[in-house]
């Protein structure tokens, strides 16, 4: 079985080809700069040279349909025909509190999706743009949607209800979801498999640290809460992303500088993070670069392996304890300091990391002492591939 | 030696005489509607009848006037004259970035005060009007300024910067600062005594849950975090506050609801907290009342106690650790079923509630078992004490 996984952006779009016998990729690519001048597709395969097609794309529907002549392609192809495709599975960013997994899409799901965009106005429309497209050109192939929000759709009231007005949560649905649930869904599977136990007796933190960031507590293999909230923005500070902040600097913002709804998102979300206290970089290999003789990029990391360090407390808190800490994602797969540092002082938790053992990148390893109570991972996270576990399930019922 | 404590609000004034020489309070009193028809003063004594005062004040120099004739008062007083009083203490609740202790009040801190209230624009005004109205009536006893931002004033840089553009902690002073410093101060020293150990050698966490609430981390007896920030809306949700929510909801509501600014710090400060989960009461005993047979009550007191449960945690990361932790303030003080279920869980850190030792309210105990390796306490807060015992020091320079 074979299925393609999907992932729409607004002007962009991943993709991966996965062989669902041994769950390897045949084929994963980007399009970007759809339905603008010098759009362009990347294809890479293992063992072979980047693949690299430019050429107009006016929207999603071409995008899709290059990418589907792409897989097929005699000579750069990985398939003979669209037909092998089996089931095409579809990151969504917001299924709301619709969805709580993985679901084969229909009317009633489109229907959800579009209630759904008043939530996340940049991600789902082009989502959904996505899987329309997709159908028209696959019209008797399976789709599922793999939410984003949905791992962590079982999280208890008392977690996702904010102290606000109720009727904002009846009647606006103004509650936290959660993001990032298929990467911590993931890597909270694969940290069972490494300590061979059943995921059902764990107390799992799960840390997705890219340029995007947040941590779920995973108790029995559900999420029962998550640092990301209403929207992407809440939680951790992040590469451009403020996290959370007291709410008054907001109103204090809108009097003292006139700064419309728009321009306050945008300085939320564009202009903040680490971005903003460094002045520098969202990128955190930019800041510990130049952190030695820079105080603001210094103080940048230190905010943010503090925040780290203090979410992973309050969810030991939330869990009753924890047995297992994972670090994902850009930042918390490749950077070892980053690692170090939001676990010092972490001791009086059980948390002990072996510096030698902590010293890799890209892979997965246990990076704690032998000694240590608590075991900490870093585990890739592989989303595509969870979101073609997901697919396969569905279709498969 | 005898000082008097005095905290203005904007309509009203409580005021305190205390004996230094053995720390009781002599008399202490509350004035209401200031500068509104039917104003009253409300005087009470150890060991006598309540004493009420109805005449018209306009303003809170009257106030202060009459708050002196009636500590003079041949009937009702308790001192001959105010040559008696040896300093004043006020409550003042910001002090920005100026002090990060309490000070003599002279020129230069009150142009100070006026600075930081653009920081604390409902309450910096009123403190300012009562010292000034003190020093027109008590011109030559010594004015010391005590900070409820005092105390928290020495936090490291990465526990008080936000993860926003640089610029406007620089221009605009947007920044954690941190409240209730005076009671974290008071009753961190007092758990102190009460294990008989060096405040420096120990780390504490520190909740003062009252109608407004916040948590402190304090390591050798200074604060190194605190849960409400910019402002006092910030952290915990409270009585009538939401505390810390996705920025974005902000936003969200501009758009939707076309709210202004003002509109939105009112639904934030005043509508939201447990009284907006609950929609019946922003009292926990109301809540508790009522909370068995009503869904939303139950889930606004779930989710005050999950709060402060995390906040511990996540300070416990901040400290490396605890060793005593403070329950204070109307819920902290009374409510042994907050206190147990804000502990609840807590196991792993090393936390045992007695039930029996917890079955206590308003007065200093101990009510973990003997076997905690955490100690857990309940000690009845006294700012007014605190701003006395600073005064003192201050005068005595």
């Amino acid at each position: 079985m074979k299925i393609l996984v999907i992932n729409c952006g607004s002007s962009s779009l991943k993709y991966q080809l996965i062989n669902m016998e041994d769950e390897t990729c045949l084929a994963q690519g980007l399009i970007e700069r759809i339905g603008s001048e010098g759009s362009v597709l990347t294809q890479k395969v293992q063992g072979r040279e980047k693949y690299i097609v430019k050429q107009i794309m006016q929207d999603h529907k071409d995008a899709i349909k290059l990418v589907l002549s792409t897989l097929i392609d005699g000579t750069n192809g990985v398939i003979k025909s669209v037909d092998e495709i089996s089931a095409v599975g579809h990151r969504v960013v917001h299924g709301g509190e619709y969805y709580s997994k993985s679901v084969l899409i229909d009317e009633k799901v489109m229907k959800a999706l579009e209630d759904c965009s008043k939530l996340a106005p940049l991600h789902n429309p082009p989502n959904i743009i996505g899987i329309n497209s997709c159908k028209a050109l696959m019209p008797s192939t399976p789709m599922v949607a793999v939410f984003d929000t949905a791992f962590h759709q079982n999280m208890p009231e008392h977690a996702y209800i904010y102290a606000l007005p109720y009727e904002l949560y009846e009647e606006h649905k103004i509650r936290k979801y959660g993001f990032h649930g298929t990467s911590h869904k993931y890597v909270s599977q694969v940290a069972a498999e490494m300590i061979s136990k059943d995921i059902k007796d764990l107390k799992i933190i799960s840390c997705h640290l890219g340029n995007g960031a947040s941590i779920a507590a995973i108790k029995g293999g559900k999420s029962i809460d998550t640092s990301m909230g209403f929207t992407p923005l809440a939680g951790l500070a992040m590469g451009t992303r403020s996290g959370d902040i007291d709410p008054s600097i907001i109103t204090f913002l809108m009097e003292e500088l006139s700064l419309s709804s728009e321009e306050l998102a945008d300085l939320l979300n564009k202009k903040s993070g680490v971005l903003g206290i460094s002045g520098i970089s969202s990128d955190f290999r930019d800041l510990w670069d130049v952190a030695k003789n820079n105080k603001r990029a210094q103080l940048a990391l230190d905010v943010f392996h503090y925040e780290v360090k203090k979410f992973i407390c309050s969810y030991a808190g939330a869990l009753g304890g924890v047995d297992c800490i994972i670090f994902t994602a850009g930042v918390g797969e490749n950077s070892a300091k980053a690692r170090e540092a939001c676990c010092t002082g972490l001791e009086f938790l059980g948390v002990k990391i072996d510096s030698e053992k902590n010293n890799v990148a890209g892979i997965a390893a246990e990076i704690s002492t032998s000694d240590s109570t608590v075991k900490v991972f870093v585990i890739p996270t592989n989303e595509e591939l969870m979101i073609a576990r997901d697919t396969k399930e569905v279709v498969s019922l």
